[in-house]
């Protein structure tokens, strides 16, 4: 049975093409610096938005009538959403997905029924992965939605959330590590607090970071090779999330020692939300070691929620896969679609159109990346700006052969008088959109 | 001579009283949990927003004209606002003050002649502490106002931009020390990129930690017993400040060993600019060990700079000294006043009228929170809410007893279903307006 | 049967009580400026925060289990839900409620169900109301859950839409006025654009209009005295509300004449949301001469979603009550709490909690505010400030006797140079604050 | 003399030049839907930001050292600045400037000083003009500088005040009809307010209209051809400004009936500080009837004040010009480039870089547009959307065929059930962007 039958496989048909169910710029087999467009996105679509959310937001019901969301026997529907997915997959041609632990399998009412209603739909998953050749960019544990989690998982007050909380971790990275996933994420949508009044933040800490150390053993025991990634967002559903940004999270796992087990999962819309560019988070987790993967959606610049919209900006993008290009691409990582249509988009197409529309601004953004990467005239000036930092004066301060009071001494010694030199911000921005469009 | 001729000495006339040059609240001898309030506040006036700031905003002129900021001889201007300064911290009765090398000495036109007018300087403003009794909370260093450093200080992209800076921070630690300063703060107020296109992270940081630690290092050397403190601001002048907030810069510290030398002074209106509440930040300051001093202000909710206002919420305030009180109130930190009157308030009432509201405020914050602290109902709650945590199953897993595996098959076992408990966050809020309200 | 029989009729105790479930500043009978606090605030419970919403967010499954959201026969559930609301509103001792249609009555599957369901639970309603003696403030109808209402509702792209919406509105307005209501509120959760892209703003607007003018042409007819209510509101869950502000309903009012017809219903958390503070959206409702009425609550200043939470900062409140007993207190208008408790207060005491608290805030706002009012030491300074303008110059250029080049003419032959005079802003702060704090 | 004598004159070289003073997109003769570009855009340079802004920001002195702005006769420093400026304008081949009266001519210390003054420098650029060709795009005078204006202009409580501004702007609003200005701008700097406490709304409302009527007389009695504009800004330098948005100046000028005299320049920067887009500003304003004229720039989405950073998003101007082409494009308004170089941005060359890459912005943007506009799809797809309001029972309800009873009976009657349809959000996106980066 298809769930998506009046949509053709979705090909590449170039710029010029009229045909919203195709590619205009996503040739995958394109080669760019070396690789093809494929490898260097590495696309995941996820399941939650695109096959489980079904239209609702705080003012209003659901707006889709998803065959897989009937009511009905929930591992049947279960079955039948993974149908749904893995069609959406190959149709789209994109070589990876995501999920909840909870998104794929019924919860059903005990840890027991959890356990084994996961089991089998991880067995169905695997199947339908050798089945199409979609693979898992990463899985993950919904910690948040349920009422027990109310007041946080690993950071509930109830130790016995925290080890409910520890169960589904324990069963979904050994999910995605039999389902050869490439990353395990984990977002702490709930670990933070809605008033500081009812909350210990020391305490609550100490209870977040020995949950991080045991998943941390647990991987290297089970022998998961890939990357364990935290996502970090500064708020909501809570009023402030403990991993509020890239920062937060380094200082985190740095004070834990952490900071060689875990990297980040950036989202461009949790970046805007705190208070960042999507560029800055990027080049921040780059210039502490911890970047990983992303999320690409996009924020509404006018709202302050997790809109989740395709991203549409190829000048914000082209910024991202800037820093990831020169700093070698994706290892693990990929782009996992962790955006939804619009409530009002409510037909079938409209999911074919976000992915579509989203996946060709990406093979823009790493084409024009490609072009700014390749005679990096931003590298070049950089070098040029901080050249004093390569002199004999410069390198001994760095190096800690001054003083305060030395450095002081001589400064006042040689009368130093340093004279600021233009930064060119205009002239690099238009550096910049050049290679966004002047690319022929 | 006098500058505030026509201004009484400001004395406690009681909360009845219509003098609008009179303390309402602060009662400085009135004693609350053992201390006075004096001692629990340890004012300190500003000298750059009340001494130096002509009212200029960025669409205009200044519409000050203070006599001591009328053109003529640098150094005698200079003195002139000392004595202006005293004057003025005598007849408010606060106990502190806190400045800027270049607030208090003109900058010259050579760092020679900056050295020798911030030492004769310094020595006036020894001799005027002594005549009044008025003492040092913290110096401090202008490193963003000089065109040199447009493109930062310690993390300039020249090198002799940052020994420039380091001559001016020994200058103002070495005079802060002979002042007897209780603290020495940093803010890095041009630490951070306009653009991440021309901006090297990685190189910064390191420029920034190096800085910090000859900064360390030297008041080792010259046996500063006060506080080295970092003010955390997100943006302003800069795009992005590294020292975005409390976290940021507790990661930073960590990162390179510096988290026991160095702690942060933080402001109400860097927090509020950097998305948390003021009170997140005290706490959070806390909940790290790096609590140090406050900026007491307010910003605007509805803009987005730093207006700098005089502090007028009580109940904000509350919740700031119930963290400072539950801790143990203020070591070597105080409320420095970084505030300033509007510009519309030009005359010399409005500074005093500016100050003697913010400091009642902060009196009838110390005095209601002392009713939360004494009676801590919040504590209360927070010990029942999180007492699973001292079972000897919450004690297993925090010191690590378990596994995740091992926790998992336990749960399962034991088929776990823990019910969310009300966090009564309605209930709690109601405690803290009663102290605040129902004192009588 | 009762809902709440632990819960005893809440009581004032005064200040001093330990008491959660009892009143400690709201003495309905006080008689402040010749007027009960009852009188004063007009209070009323709002039915879809405290008895539909089951605690879900947009992360999150339902936390409450209330006993009237069970399954079970939509009908009868919706009469145990009335039988608990009013409950409810006796304990607490309210007397008012508000409600929209589908709050009350289960929408059914038909226009025709739905108009006979809400025929009933009118009935229901109005038996219930004389009973208990508790009142409609006002009724309003919900234009925005339902899928239809995907894109609008009076600004539907769909004219069966806006038919259907005007059915709704008509049963709603209609059992308002039956049942005795004293407003009638439109909130246009969805008459805004989620994209420009789809969106003929010209045509919306004329929709809006003409459905706007069809209410009061309606509500004349039918002899409806109370007020109509327009609620404006920025965004959420629209990316844009025509509503956005009370100077937006101004415009779009006075454009197509409605500017007698219709006023403001004004929420504290949709003022902040549109950058403004709630007590400029009050005292611009009052200057434009549209204030109707108040949905009491606040946001959280570092989120940027409608959080509903109670009302408490008395600060805030006190200075929206300044304006509103300033120009003669509510005449149909009210507080109406369009407030929630948060999701972790999943008890039955939470409701009452969050709503006694906030109560005690408005009486105590309502005190505070009538000391500022009866010294009015505000307007007494305003009055000061515009001087000028009530001597001859002043009323001679406001009444038209100058033209541009006359006024020009002669202000160069009087050489004019008018000087700035503080505005006092630090002072008057300090005038409100000791009028909260000061009171004895 | 020369100012920028090592600058060439700024040539068009086409996308793959590397030059950075040279145009790569903006071939002013290049035709678009039958205009050239040059006529399509209508651009300024303003005297404001880049003539005379010193490079100063709140936290910094002036980095900038231009010779005009160097101490010494200030008379003759002005005419070096129009030197300068038209220098400039001939060099970048832009048609249009603007100016405030003060940016041209020095204040001096008397109202006859300064009608003197600008008199005089009127001439002197009235001779630049002939002598470069450059034309006026539009004037006006600048009262929110000078202290003075700190309480206001038109809105001042000082009816001097009011006065000395009438006298301003009557000079400016001459001088722009002598210079053959297309438009002539009122930005009310400061009319709003910075605190609730000391202001009348309603007085300060009134006077505002009667200053607007003055001009809008004046205006024609002088003949001006041109038209008036009011450029909305919500805050900065004041808290709260009347002219917050498009809707709030809409609703200002029907309340008092000048909606057919004036109408908006929109500036990007005010337009997101207001929260909303720039899309949307536009977009409003041409639905409103009173759209005139661009500030063309940026802020930061992540600070909130104005940056007025040079525009830089191509996708963003593309939707604003798509609003602007779709409605005939340009009467007598244009893009003026309310823009500044960067504080660091200290060099001449930068002065031309940023509006270079600015204006290559812009050139791409309309020939985008041009590709929207010309097959139209948005329009189709709004065509259709909206079909049900061009049947005959849309007809009716728009056109008052139905009241309220009659439209609900209607529907009754009929069952109305009617099913939401797709709004295609992320179709029309991609359809947005294919004409971005699908032109070949």
């Amino acid at each position: 049975m298809s769930y998506f039958e009046h949509i053709p496989k979705i090909g590449y048909e170039g710029p010029q093409s009229d045909n919203p169910l195709a590619f205009h710029h996503y040739d995958r087999t394109k080669r760019v610096l070396g690789k093809t467009l494929e490898e260097h996105l590495r696309i995941a679509v996820c399941y939650w938005h695109t096959f489980v959310w079904p239209g609702i937001d705080i003012f209003g019901q659901g707006t889709f009538h998803r065959p897989w969301q009937q009511p009905g026997d929930a591992m049947e529907r279960a079955h039948q959403k993974a149908d749904a997915a893995f069609e959406f997959f190959s149709k789209l041609g994109t070589p990876y997905y995501t999920f909840h632990d909870t998104d794929v399998a019924p919860e059903g009412d005990s840890l027991k029924a959890y356990s084994e209603n996961f089991a089998r739909i991880s067995d169905y998953l695997a199947r339908k992965q050798q089945d199409t050749g979609v693979k898992l960019l990463w899985g993950t544990a919904n910690l948040f939605s349920h009422p027990r989690y109310a007041g946080g998982a690993a950071t509930s007050p109830d130790p016995e959330v925290f080890a409910f909380a520890a169960t589904q971790v324990r069963h979904a990275l050994d999910a995605t590590h039999r389902l050869g996933g490439d990353n395990y994420v984990l977002w702490g949508g709930r670990e933070g607090y809605d008033t500081l009044l009812n909350t210990d933040l020391v305490r609550e800490r100490e209870q977040f970071a020995r949950f991080l150390s045991m998943v941390v053993e647990h991987s290297h025991k089970i022998g998961f090779k890939g990357t364990l990634l935290i996502e970090p967002k500064p708020q909501e559903p809570t009023k402030h999330q403990y991993d509020y940004d890239v920062a937060a999270v380094h200082g985190f796992l740095t004070q834990y020692g952490l900071q060689n087990d875990i990297r980040v999962n950036i989202e461009a819309n949790h970046a805007t939300l705190a208070g960042h560019s999507f560029h800055h988070e990027i080049a921040t987790a780059f210039a502490l070691g911890i970047f990983g993967s992303v999320d690409a959606n996009r924020g509404d610049p006018q709202n302050g929620w997790d809109t989740d919209q395709f991203p549409n900006s190829v000048e914000e993008l082209t910024l991202a896969f800037y820093e990831i290009l020169k700093h070698g691409g994706f290892t693990t990582g990929g782009m996992n679609f962790d955006s939804k249509v619009r409530r009002q988009s409510v037909d079938a197409e409209d999911l074919f159109y976000g992915h579509i529309g989203a996946i060709d601004n990406l093979a823009l953004a790493v084409e024009r990346a490609a072009v700014l990467v390749e005679n990096d005239r931003l590298e070049q000036f950089k070098r040029q700006r901080y050249a004093g930092w390569e002199t004999e004066f410069g390198r001994k301060i760095l190096s800690g052969g001054y003083s305060l009071s030395t450095l002081a001494g001589d400064a006042l010694d040689r009368g130093l008088n340093p004279q600021h030199v233009s930064g060119q911000q205009e002239r690099l921005e238009s550096v910049v959109n050049q290679a966004i469009y002047g690319l022929r």
